[in-house]
Formats: structure tokens, C-alpha cells, sequence
């Protein structure tokens, strides 16, 4: 390992993160909000299981506590800089969509809004919060899923950190047996 | 939302997944094994606390589930056909590491090897088995990380499903008050 060095503990996350940043949106008594997520993972194919970290820092904690619903949007890198704006103030303060220039859109199966301008919207419930108060961490289950069809490879972007983002390059395919 | 179709319920995951491919090594008696492992997610930033699905019709998911210790190790794109070799058998039968010519290289503070070609590692212990049993979902503490210095834009790669990769492309620096 005479190559390598040690890493701080503090940086770890930036190795581990680049999932695809997603915005999860809530709404409680009619109003929506918006928060950035890079910290999630899929935990099971169907039905559809994801789990989340949503910190109780958030306001969008509160909404996700007491509604137990969201969307997760997936945006593309056309809407970075709308991405770091939602990252960069507090719902509690100001309606954040708005100020983004993002689009609310109905969903059809929870009250919390799609957000219009992502490729791809997951309509959420929450179906574990045994781990939400020593994590913060969300079992969600995904009830209704859109995506343009046009975006096969759509540009997503990889949170790495400090507002360093990795955009989703070329494709490769390479035999598989797994799904 | 008429620019969009509903995505079946069980293409969700290929949405949510692309999150960095990693190698999950593990060792029991003596004997390593390697797994690759897309469903993964940060819990907290320090110490640096991770997610992960490992399916219990893995063999990786006995060895970790016994020695609650295993690697984390992050290729980069001139390793991909090492990383589907290793997906495509299981390690009850063969030794996968030598199978898939991956070199095993003692870690510090566990058991299982890290894997030397890869330009980062995490030397990880389990902390969390309360979700094990119904979600196969682990929680680990890292220990110790490496990292190839040079390599500062590693071009990591990201499971899409059935063998499709999207890998790491350019990257954007957008001004963010977060982590």
C-alpha cells in the first residue's frame, strides 16, 4: 500500500456519497419543501424499499415525521445550480421552490409535490422509522414512479462534497448474470 | 406530467442505484471472500458510518455476519470486468478474489484483506445488526481508509442495472454552504 495514504475519517464520506443527488419534497397543511439528499440507498426490488437519511437539522424532517410521505425527484446537471440554491436555505424561512424556480406538479399518490423540471419522480411512503431516532435514517417504500422516456441516459449528478459534483459520463455494458 | 410514463414498479431501483460500485471483502478462518455491493449509503459523517444490503443469499453475508468485520473497496472503471467477474459467481465454490486476479493485501485493523488494485478502501466493523434480520441491512463503522493520492478524479463506476454502468464523468464546482 505504498501508494496509497491514509485518509482523514472526516473526508470518508466524499469516497462513498456519489449516489445520485436527489430532491425529496414534502408538503404538510398545503405547504410544500424542498430539501437536497445525496444519503440514501435501495434496499430491496419490490416493492420498491429505499432508505434514506434525513437529518433532524432539517425542516424536511419534520414534514417527513409527520406526514410519512415525499417524492424523491431525480434532477439532472441542467439543474445544478437549482440544486445548491435548495441546498443553501432553510424551508422554515422561505418557500423554497419558489425561490429555486422550481415547479410544483401534483403527484398521484401523496400530497407532497413532484417537482416538474426532473427527468424522474418517486411518489414515497414511510413504512419504517424504527431507526429514525438513532440515525435520522427513513425506510421509505416507493407506491408510483415517472420518468421521461426521451432521457435513456439521462445526466445525473454525484455529490462528492464542498459543492463538488460529479456528472454521469459515458455508458459501458459488461456481461452480467445479477440484475 | 404528460412528458413522462409510469416506470414499472421494478425498474425503480435502476433509478435509485448508481451510486459508486464497490468491492466488499470479508475473511473467516483464513479464507476471504469478495462481493460486489451497490446498495450503500453514509449514515453520518464522523466516525464515518455506512448502510449497506447484504443479501443473505450471499456467502459474504455469513463470513460478516460471523466476524462482523469486512472491507469496503472503491474501483475505478479499469477494473470493471474484475468487478462483474466477481458478481457473476459465488464464493461458497471458487476462490473469487484469484478468479477474478485481484490481489489480497493485509488491512490494519481487520481481518478481512483489502483489495490492492482498487484506489480507495475501508476498513470497516459492523456496529448495527438490528435491521439485519428483516432488511439484510448492516451497519458499519469505518476504521481506517485509504486512498491512492494521485488519483483525485478517480473515474469511479455506477451500477444502472443489468450489467449497464454509467462511469464518473467531468467535474462541476458549484458554491455550496454544506458538506
Amino acid at each position: 500500500m505504498r501508494n496509497k495514504k491514509v485518509l482523514p475519517l472526516s473526508k470518508v464520506y466524499r469516497l462513498i456519497e456519489p449516489g445520485p443527488v436527489v430532491l425529496l419534497t414534502t408538503a404538510k397543511g398545503g405547504r410544500p419543501n424542498i430539501m437536497v439528499m445525496s444519503w440514501h440507498t435501495m434496499m430491496e426490488f419490490e416493492p420498491p424499499t429505499i432508505g434514506c437519511i434525513v437529518s433532524n437539522r432539517n425542516f424536511s424532517f419534520e414534514l417527513l415525521k409527520a406526514t410519512k410521505e415525499c417524492v424523491i425527484n431525480i434532477p439532472t446537471v441542467e439543474l445544478a445550480e437549482k440544486v445548491v440554491a435548495c441546498g443553501n436555505c432553510s424551508g422554515r424561512r422561505i418557500k423554497k421552490l419558489q425561490a429555486a424556480g422550481l415547479t410544483p406538479v401534483p403527484a398521484s399518490k401523496v400530497k407532497a409535490p413532484m417537482v416538474g423540471e426532473c427527468y424522474a419522480n418517486l411518489e414515497c411512503k414511510v413504512v419504517d422509522t424504527s431507526m429514525v431516532s438513532k440515525y435520522n435514517f427513513f425506510v421509505l417504500e416507493v407506491l408510483n414512479a415517472w420518468v421521461i422516456p426521451s432521457k435513456a441516459k439521462p445526466r445525473t449528478i454525484h455529490h462528492e462534497g464542498m459543492g463538488e459534483f460529479v456528472v454521469a459520463g459515458k455508458r459501458i455494458k459488461l456481461p452480467s448474470r445479477k440484475k
